[in-house]
């Protein structure tokens, strides 16, 4: 599901310990989930004080299908961030590279090792 | 957007303080969400324990455009529970009344009072 098209949404801290949602694009290596953000950003910024997250993608064949996961930010990498976004371009947008790079902005690779994972079948 | 048909994304607390994600029908009256559950669920736990919480949901005639919502739960009443998940199932299913109540079941309303909404339109 997370080889799909559609956004997760990513539940981060703020500061005062109250949850937060993003809509994101979303990748995976291996067991990991992988997010590319700018830094500087709400949730880059939340993740960098408290790494615990949870994440839920809807399988993009069938909307009653999704799967939530928790777990927790164990690395944030500039390294390979600028690769990443031009790869989550090419699988959201079809397009080759990232076309909405903004001056200045620098990316940053989210790593979340997920400890809890479950499949959600809805009723329909 | 809250009156669409499109599933919500409800961001809870559990006990540790980490944020946990549920996909779950929703509705509104007034200003507040309302959101039915079955007393006992891990989310009306959580809320019951720290009412604060999270809400996105996508625009059921655009996927690019979605609301995120943090806020409180401010009442949590049995009393309208079992009109409303009759009136959310005609609203998702299409159906009269709730088809897949199970015995003992009770559920609850949960009443979300909004503090913070941002309008996301994201880039296509």
């Amino acid at each position: 599901m997370f080889r799909g098209k559609t956004f997760a949404f990513l539940s981060t801290l703020i500061k005062d310990g109250s949850p937060q949602i993003s809509s994101v694009w979303v990748d995976i290596a291996g067991d990991d989930i992988l997010i590319d953000t700018a830094q500087g950003r709400v949730k880059q910024k939340n993740v960098a004080r408290d790494p615990r997250v949870a994440i839920s993608v809807v399988d993009s064949t069938n909307p009653y299908a999704l799967v939530t996961v928790r777990g927790k930010v164990v690395e944030q990498t500039a390294e390979e961030a600028d690769r990443y976004i031009d790869l989550m371009a090419k699988k959201y947008l079809g397009m080759g590279r990232y076309p909405f790079a903004m001056p200045g902005e620098k990316w940053i690779l989210l790593r979340i090792k997920p400890e809890q994972a479950f499949f959600i079948r809805l009723r329909q």
